[in-house]
């Protein structure tokens, strides 16, 4: 396929970085000419920051910009590109915030976390598309599998639960590992240590019920240990550390007695 | 080294499972015999349950009971043992929870979370003791190395701040996975969806400062999608998640604001 990107983002990079060598990527547009280059120079693309720029001669344009971005980019490139399939990456935008716009309209969401810094395995990233109708999303399901093992069609709401769990096990838990590099860190103590830990309890819940695998204090109501934690969190004036501590561990509580 | 264990639950079994061949455990010291004997019986040792029974001619007793028990425990069986040197595995119990009533003690912590399902990796584990005097903070040392090559020298406040952060890496993050299985699963989706996105995360976090990997709506402080979550929330009547998506996404926004 002949694609174009919009946007020189995490997911634009990770995306082209995917398709590349299958599939010819035609240009990359971003507002920014130099993050535009800097990004279609790796893959042999053009860069562009104007949307008349755009070439209709292409098989599939890919809007891989922010969220609320995503209404804004349509309204501009709609005209130019009237007969082209043109999907958006997110989990948490809705079909018709594009089919409003353009009736050739998809989405192509792949659920991971994209940092520049590492790689992505394609192949078991989950994909998930959906088409304003038949036969793109059957162009869709090609493309998607020329990447990805795991494809599967969902509908916009059942993107939107999914990317909402995600925030969940993915936003949330690594929250949780940065607010416990604060507390080690405030005692030079070595986050480090944690590693092991880390690791074993992401696994646990990928192979078990995360429910089933549940430890600690909360898990057990110790009350003990629950009342000196607080005390160690109040000791150190973090009052915004205490209020998850509180807020998690009474939950824990309740969800086990259950 | 000639060992004792008091306790006949998770952190014994894998205990006794790394200690045993290279040492001889001796005794297995439950109050329900039943569970002394399942686990004796696996590694050719004595099942007791009464203080009365311990043999004396030990080198180590290792309490690994429940947090709240631990004070109880060394009352009872202190008057059998006055010369043995006895440990305890707690994160969070301080040495001088033993020390009170018994001279000659210590601390042996693992840090990792055990289930009986999985087997512990105890070369990778990090183990932090702690004794009441040189002599014993050898022996101590000399048995930790004999199982893992991550051997920590660690006072009792050191370690139950360590504690305290494993609760949040550890225990709260286990709580998130749970709360997103919980979103998918009242959805008819499927949590393994999410598996590579929860073990990329977990990854990412021990290669990098999590502060540095946080993505998602409250870190690009996308207020659009976080009205969204909160009313999808709010429309499945679950108002536990909404609180805990409020309190962390706030966190999240303020923390990467400064």
């Amino acid at each position: 396929m002949r694609i174009s990107i919009i946007g020189a983002g995490r997911v634009a990079f990770h995306l082209a970085q995917g398709l590349n060598g299958q599939h010819e990527l035609v240009q990359i547009y971003s507002r920014s000419f130099a993050k535009a280059e800097q990004l279609a120079s790796k893959f042999k693309a053009q860069a562009i920051n104007a949307p008349e720029l755009l070439h209709s001669e292409i098989d599939l344009l890919i809007i891989a910009v922010s969220d609320q971005s995503i209404r804004s980019v349509i309204e501009q490139v709609h005209a130019y590109l009237p007969d082209v399939l043109i999907v958006h990456t997110s989990g948490s935008t809705h079909l018709n915030v594009l089919q409003d716009v353009h009736p050739r309209s998809g989405v192509f969401y792949p659920l991971q976390t994209f940092s520049l810094e590492r790689d992505i395995d394609w192949s078991n990233t989950p994909l998930f598309i959906e088409a304003d109708n038949a036969e793109d999303q059957e162009k869709l399901h090609d493309l998607a599998n020329s990447l990805s093992n795991r494809v599967y069609h969902y509908s916009s709401e059942q993107r939107l639960s999914l990317h909402l769990a995600a925030v969940f096990a993915c936003n949330f838990s690594n929250y949780c590992y940065d607010m416990a590099k604060q507390i080690v860190d405030a005692e030079q103590v070595d986050f480090s240590l944690l590693y092991p830990l880390i690791l074993e309890t992401a696994h646990k819940a990928t192979e078990n019920d995360p429910r089933q695998m549940q430890t600690g204090p909360a898990m057990r109501g110790d009350q003990n240990i629950l009342n000196m934690h607080q005390q160690m969190l109040a000791n150190r004036q973090r009052a915004d550390l205490q209020n998850v501590y509180q807020l998690l561990s009474q939950q824990i509580l309740e969800h086990h007695q259950k």
